[in-house]
């Protein structure tokens, strides 16, 4: 076989696989969207059947026996050409897929999906004690998870590549250590300062006029119905079928006018990203966001530096006026531009601002890394969180369910997800720096209701590529530069400093 | 291995066939109704991929090998146990799925996917010309796959098989012939009658209040929305995804009352036979309706002989002249009953009332007889269409769109399918025969909105065996007979005796 034949042998084996992840998301999307209550029992089957048959289809050895072959021809091609990108992605993929024992892939579903339960209850009865036993034991699991895939410096390293490929545990801690050291000062001088008022946020809004608004927007941005669509469900996410099928969902509060505009905002970035990806990677596994980094850097963006702006406001804000005139027609223009961006420390990380919102990470990040590293114990988890919320954000949770239980993510077995948030947050800015350097007048753009310049950039330098470049690429590309938080941080500075006045 | 273990590993192998077919059902229900238009291709080729991987998995040796030890040792068993009906209905299955070989059910795909396509064109312009050729091709692939499947006396006896098992063509034509004969003189002194006036359902009916009406109904009857869900598509349908999620949807038609409500009470009744199989059976084979034609009995049984009866109205009316106050406060109820049991011989299938319905699927089933028997070449189809229409309903088609083009079966390569439309038309009125005789006062409780009783008895007679009986075995248990058109005749000739005063 010539290499072309190879490949395409590669392509035309994976694609069931692919068409089989796509069908799970489906039935998941189904399920938190319009599947009636009865039938959880049979839909958790369906999806397991589907995900484990996609599994054995990607690990069989034919696989590997073409990626043996394939890796050295790719070697001499271009590492951004077609073939070169799909050889590299594939082969990361197929090993950390691989080097998972099927008995601990199971013993991990098994686990979770115990602990999924008890962390609900633990939750809601606010008992710590019903959780920690289940979250040793996925320590313990994704500790065996981590040394089956190896890693190069610390365990984490391998937890942490799993969701940002490539991004290493150093490298974070050092950004994050950076950036905590100036952002705790900027956080405590907001708090020295009277508090705006954002009372009018929070009365009686009509849900299927906030619906209306947030699809109106929608359309405004550059999301395309034609190719998506956007429903209700308990949390908001996006998924993608396929390039041609890119869903999100919002959730709507009655009593809170943000919750959902600012949430279906969220999930566009994310979905404009999947929309955007080349149509020529559909079907293969080139057809996904480089990261969860760079794809939270896409939704932080259209929700914080763009629906967050006063440039968007000026031009979207009459007409949430007309929507709502007994609640906003006396709320001028600026008093609604800072009730959307009040900062306030505060105990939950999904209701905090943009602003303290990274230090609840950190609180996490610098946490599981205790954990799996063997330096903490969870029995002593509840207190060390309470300590290091005191220390960043001022404030120590008097109840675990507001405090260590919030997230659902440890009973999943998601460790090492979590720095990805902040990671999106800082790229997010970094790229945003470059759009103005490259797109002169932007905001005023965006204040007339002009977005598809803005988008377009996007597309091209980050969407179009899919998985062909890594995250570090992409921002290297665009950049110039790596990771870095002086970006955020000057995004930060100086749109807080007029509007606390500091 | 005892017979135990090998009937647990035929359904343990058998559960993941099981959980991509209803993976597959899932995403075309998701196709026709929430799926964005841009996504096609991509879902085509994700629904081709499940349904393959289906098809191999279920004709793998394995199974053959299973099901050889089984068969012998299941001949011993009471034919009803749950161990005797799966290893009789997967026998059934697997001998169809293997017999055809991959080649033919390919081209037959293939054949089928342009076919659809030339059939809307022809359809839409009126050219037969378009769609014959096609035509052809699928007679052609249909008689080799009649070939390759076997049959008893007649090539179509195979062909009906696959919709309606252990059916013979001769039963079913002498069982036409005999209702035809009664039924012809019926249509023509009905015709000879003064037209009732129906023109008051055929005004502007606001669709969302038509909506809540029929959800209203479908809550009534015993529809149940916890393990189900009703939503709206170009071509109501029902399907199930699992016992506990069974789906229908309907159409609107703001100019026409009748379309959404008939089709929302008949699509509830073939989702009321699937919620109602028995929970034992889920993820198994047995876990579906007995044949087409059981199936169209419960839905033919509560849209004609319960929603078009009038008890039912005098019951729902006063509920919808409330709703409808404007088109239907003048309008009393012996008038709205004549009016949605109008009789008129017409040229579409799917527009037909009760009466005249049947001769429609004669039409098409002689023809379609003719057609596999070389009887009758395709292109002298039209005429022969036109011809047995005069003959049978007294008019003539002026174009072929209203006449041979009018539905997409044949298109689709299903041949051998119209006539479990009648049968299960006959069937109903066999079952419902035996309700009024087994609950007394029957109609009575209709007219007071009260359905349990009879679902019960349609649930512990019909729904909750699944496959475990035979349709045939059903209607012997329940009648103590065979297929006969005797009581479907006399339930026309009492109800339309009174309204036509014949």
């Amino acid at each position: 076989m010539v290499m072309q034949e190879r490949l395409d042998a590669l392509l035309c084996y994976l694609r069931p696989v692919q068409d089989l992840r796509a069908a799970a998301e489906i039935l998941e999307w189904d399920q938190e969207t319009y599947m009636p209550a009865g039938a959880a029992a049979a839909r958790a089957r369906q999806v397991a059947t589907l995900r484990k048959m996609a599994h054995e289809l990607f690990t069989s050895d034919r696989v590997g026996t073409l990626l043996d072959a394939l890796a050295g021809e790719a070697s001499d091609l271009d590492p951004c050409s077609f073939a070169a990108s799909l050889v590299r992605v594939v082969q990361r993929d197929y090993a950390r897929a691989v080097n998972l024992p099927a008995a601990l892939i199971a013993e991990l579903a098994e686990t979770t999906g115990c602990a999924k339960n008890a962390w609900r209850e633990a939750r809601a009865t606010d008992q710590f004690d019903l959780f920690a036993p289940h979250l040793e034991k996925i320590l313990e699991l994704t500790v065996r998870k981590a040394q089956a895939l190896g890693y190069g410096v610390c365990l984490y390293d391998a937890l942490l590549d799993e969701f940002e490929p490539e991004m290493r545990t150093a490298t974070v801690a050092e950004v994050f250590r950076a950036l905590r050291e100036e952002l705790v000062p900027i956080v405590k001088s907001i708090a020295a300062c009277p508090a705006p008022d954002d009372a009018f946020l929070y009365q009686a809004y009509d849900t299927s006029t906030q619906w209306d608004y947030g699809m109106r927007v929608l359309r405004d941005i550059g999301y395309d119905f034609a190719c998506g669509r956007q429903d209700m469900s308990t949390h908001p996410f996006s998924t993608s079928f396929s390039i041609t099928d890119v869903r999100i969902t919002t959730r709507m509060d009655e009593r809170a006018l943000p919750v959902a505009f600012f949430s279906t905002l969220h999930e566009a970035g994310h979905a404009l990203y999947e929309q955007g990806i080349d149509l020529d990677l559909e079907g293969t596994l080139l057809a996904d966001g480089a990261s969860l980094g760079m794809h939270e850097s896409q939704s932080r963006l259209w929700e914080n530096q763009i629906g967050r702006s006063r440039a968007f406001w000026r031009y979207y804000y009459p007409a949430l006026q007309a929507c709502f005139p007994r609640q906003l027609g006396g709320v001028p223009l600026g008093t609604f531009y800072r009730g959307i961006n009040k900062v306030a420390p505060s105990l939950i990380r999904v209701e905090s601002d943009e602003v303290t919102y990274n230090l609840h990470i950190m609180v996490r990040f610098e946490l599981e890394q205790a954990l799996v590293g063997g330096k903490l114990a969870v029995a002593e988890l509840p207190d060390a969180w309470n300590d290091r919320m005191e220390e960043y954000l001022g404030l120590r949770p008097r109840t675990n369910t507001e405090g260590v239980l919030q997230d659902i993510h440890w009973s999943l077995g998601a460790i090492g997800y979590f720095p990805t948030y902040t990671l999106g947050n800082l790229i997010s800015a970094q790229l945003f720096e470059r759009a103005h350097a490259e797109l002169p007048g932007l905001m005023d753009a965006i204040g007339q209701g002009a977005f598809r310049e803005l988008l377009q950039w996007l597309r091209s330098n980050i969407h179009v590529h899919g998985r062909k470049l890594s995250a570090s690429k992409i921002l290297r590309r665009v950049t110039g530069g790596d990771l870095d938080a002086r970006p955020w941080l000057a995004y930060i500075r100086q749109k807080y400093r007029t509007l606390y006045d500091l």
